[in-house]
């Protein structure tokens, strides 16, 4: 049975990260290979392979018979040009499915299957449902630490790992991560040019906000651009010492990049992979030293200290054994840090903290210092307990101002949008003390306002815990840039503001030394 | 923020059960909204709402700016015209996701967390992605036995059920269903004209070969029509008692269609899994009493007594409270039965033991006779014991040949397609006695020869376990239509063709009194 030539044809379809190949229900290939829509297919040309999920075509329009169409996605990872002759066949599953099975048959696996494992994901040749089942199947206390260092170290294999010592020889190169769930928090903005003030490598890239109203990138976006080439990126950093960038084209630990698509609309982010993801990440891109923040509270991604010491110890092992210098801090994650909640809004609040600005939210200030400070203490000149001194200073002296000023100008410049049109205020229904916030329903909110596909909207908290109000005292405003949104947000806010207005006697005590 | 207006237009791809929606880039919503590529979004029109997967189109010709485009499938659920308006937002997750990550959890589902996910999937609200977490989270022993009696009744609640009591009245509805995993063993074609020549009523529906070289519906299809609307098989099985057509079409148990689409590129079964799939089909298609077969064997599904006993016991717990009398046979599955593999040379098999040709393969009518005595004996005018002898006299006097003929002009009778054209004889390659064979091997040969989408190809044993063979006798004929196919299946087959030769004295003994 020999298959008649097929015609490579690029169809205008963005199926995100998924390789879909179409073919035409009349292909003869369609019935002599016993194609099915979802079948997973081969696809050669040029002596180039890709895997590919199968949707069968009835419109000539989108395929004629004697052509094989391919999504964006699988058009650019073949590579050939329009017109090329491609073969297709029934794809083998990847070598690596047989570790998946056992796995979800709950063995354990070894470093060797779970490089196979990241090699086969990066190289797209899972389908959505076997990610999902590696997901699930890695879920919770499923991997033991031993698997979460293999699960890093096979990341890191599957991508591309930068290397500073070209640029900047052997000092440190620093960076702190948060592990999330805390709206506002955006310290990184604040870090990066105070330790690099200090003279410190910092090449710090960040994500977009996937289910927050507001990530670094979107943030650091309001005043500078984000998404920069990586030889760009790399003479920014020689120039300035560091950067605030996108690190989304980077190839940095791709396999991680592909298993989020899956955990995110499961909401799953077990420790095991919380672990791998956030430490391959760091270390592809080449950072030596990591001051890691995790915070604790009813409504964080963590919610007991019991937990974050469990989290904490994982985190140390694999970082130990990757040669990554770890320092993990657990902070206060019982509130927002700042006022703002949105891009523009957090920008705002995080200039005014650089500008010395006696309006600043001092929260984000304090915590801003205390983990720039662990960060300067990388610095092997610098005494232990010295760091939140020299930050402090560097902060005050406006050096921070004009290293921020520097990396704006070196990434380029963009003229924030106007504040946001229009607005509402949300108001204490009654008077009492403000005893505790839910994080996840503030976010909401938020992002019902617009954030971040509008960078203007979002909410601006006039209150924190421990305060007293009077019923009728502004808690927050919302900011929108469309009626649409504005009502949306404002539905959520009228059926639960966020906030639980108690007896003054029943206010949490901040977890842990970090928080304040 | 007001919508423009979008018209609904059918793009022409088949995504199998998935509905897509297909926006422009430059549609206005896309950015307004904030779309990503498999953005999960619901589409309204016309009072109907439908879930669907985004993906972002930039080639007009697939669907220009103002278009919202939809796939087979979801064009189908929406049920409206072409250029219909429609409104397309973010979907919320289905509620039942709250039980879904419960599960993922380790979590007990209760009963309405269970029906409530069921409605769910049957609903297309659950992407692939949350149906593979479904199937991972629920898979091995991950369900408790109450579990999987909830999943059951759940499958069943979220579709059709057939009541045949206004054809049949209040007489056994009686059905077999063998949990699979042996070649040939196409004991349903000749237990149908068995138990229906005695009177009773089995309105038989079956499914086609998924991974396996033929199903009894593709077997029977090379003799009779087996897609039959439902108002159809109502008339056949009023009038003969019975039918041996394709179950798909019937909406019966829809959400386990979806759940076994995940399953299967997954190779999951698990005992859960299994027993609710089973159940729900055929309590849903009306039946009232259920023989069931599970072979045993190395290469079978079920490879040890103790776990063929766990099984047993689960589908007996649920089928009781379900009302479903059932009585469960462990097998012999340490070989095919019968002599054919593939879809004609089965259905050859089928029909020489129903003319009682002295070369009909004698493990096939056995199997066949011992299985349609159990299901007489559901007759409450059989006393125990009888029911093999009813159904070798039955055999034996021709009245079920003239029952398998009425069944396949009531059907609609095809003229079967001439044999095979091509033929390869696989021979033993050293002299002994055969020890064991490897089912998979040979349904994976079977396969690659073109069964079943080729009903002509397949193979042909000419040995069975504990037969001794001289070096160069044949051990089975390859046949296929295609030069391609029989290469492909020949280089299988020389690599390793499935049978272990060894000394006379190592024949693993048959298991149980069932196989023989």
């Amino acid at each position: 049975m020999q298959q008649p030539t097929l015609h490579v044809r690029r169809v205008g379809i963005d199926t995100w990260r998924e390789n879909v190949a179409y073919l035409h229900r009349d292909c003869p290939v369609v019935r002599a290979e016993g194609f099915q829509a979802l079948s997973k297919v081969t696809v050669q040309a040029n002596g180039e392979v890709i895997s590919a999920v199968l949707n069968v075509v009835d419109d000539e329009r989108i395929v004629p018979p004697c052509d094989l169409g391919l999504s964006e996605e699988a058009f650019r990872r073949l590579g050939v040009a329009e017109g090329h002759t491609a073969r297709i066949e029934h794809a083998e599953p990847p070598p690596s499915i047989a570790a998946l099975r056992r796995k979800i048959a709950g063995e354990r696996l070894g470093r060797d299957d779970l490089h196979a494992v990241m090699a086969d994901i990066a190289g797209a040749r899972y389908s959505k449902i076997e990610l999902a089942a590696f997901v699930v199947a890695t879920n919770q206390y499923e991997l033991d630490r031993d698997e979460v260092l293999h699960l890093t170290e096979a990341m890191i294999a599957a991508g591309r790992r930068i290397d500073w010592r070209a640029d900047l020889g052997h000092a440190p190169v620093v960076d702190k991560h948060c592990i999330g769930g805390i709206p506002g928090n955006r310290t990184s903005m604040l870090v990066v040019p105070i330790v690099t003030a200090h003279g410190m490598r910092c090449p710090k890239t960040s994500s977009r906000a996937i289910t927050s109203p507001a990530g670094t990138a979107d943030t650091m976006e309001v005043m500078a651009e984000v998404e920069l080439p990586m030889d760009r990126l790399q003479a920014i950093v020689r120039q300035t010492g560091g950067c605030i960038a996108w690190g989304g084209t980077a190839d940095l630990s791709p396999a991680d990049d592909i298993l989020i698509s899956v955990e995110r609309p499961l909401a799953i982010d077990s420790p095991g992979q919380m672990v791998a993801s956030i430490l391959s990440k760091k270390i592809a891109a080449g950072s030596t030293h990591l001051v890691l923040d995790i915070p604790v509270g009813a409504s964080a991604k963590v919610r007991t200290m019991p937990e974050a010491q469990r989290l904490k110890r994982l985190f140390e092992y694999v970082a130990g054994r990757l040669g990554l210098q770890l320092e993990v801090m657990v902070t206060d994650g019982q509130q927002p840090i700042g006022r703002g909640i949105g891009p523009l809004l957090e920008a705002r609040d995080v200039m005014q903290v650089l500008r010395n600005d006696p309006m600043a939210p001092q929260d984000l200030r304090q915590k801003a210092l205390w983990l720039a400070g662990r960060m300067i203490e990388f610095d092997p000149d610098v005494r232990g307990g010295e760091g939140w001194h020299l930050a402090r200073d560097i902060l005050e002296s406006g050096r921070a101002l004009a290293q921020m000023e520097a990396l704006i100008e070196a990434q380029g410049r963009r003229t924030p949008p106007a504040p946001a049109p229009l607005m509402f205020d949300v108001l204490a229904p009654t008077a009492g003390t403000l005893v505790s916030v839910d994080n996840l329903r503030l976010a909401r909110i938020a992002r019902l306002s617009g954030a971040p596909q509008v960078p203007e909207a979002g909410l601006d908290l006039a209150v924190r815990l421990g305060d007293t109000v009077q019923a009728g005292q502004l808690l927050y405003r919302l900011h929108a840039r469309f009626e649409a949104d504005l009502a949306f947000a404002r539905q959520l806010a009228e059926a639960d503001n966020g906030w639980v207005i108690g007896a003054a006697t029943s206010v949490t005590p901040p977890l842990g030394s970090g928080g304040r």
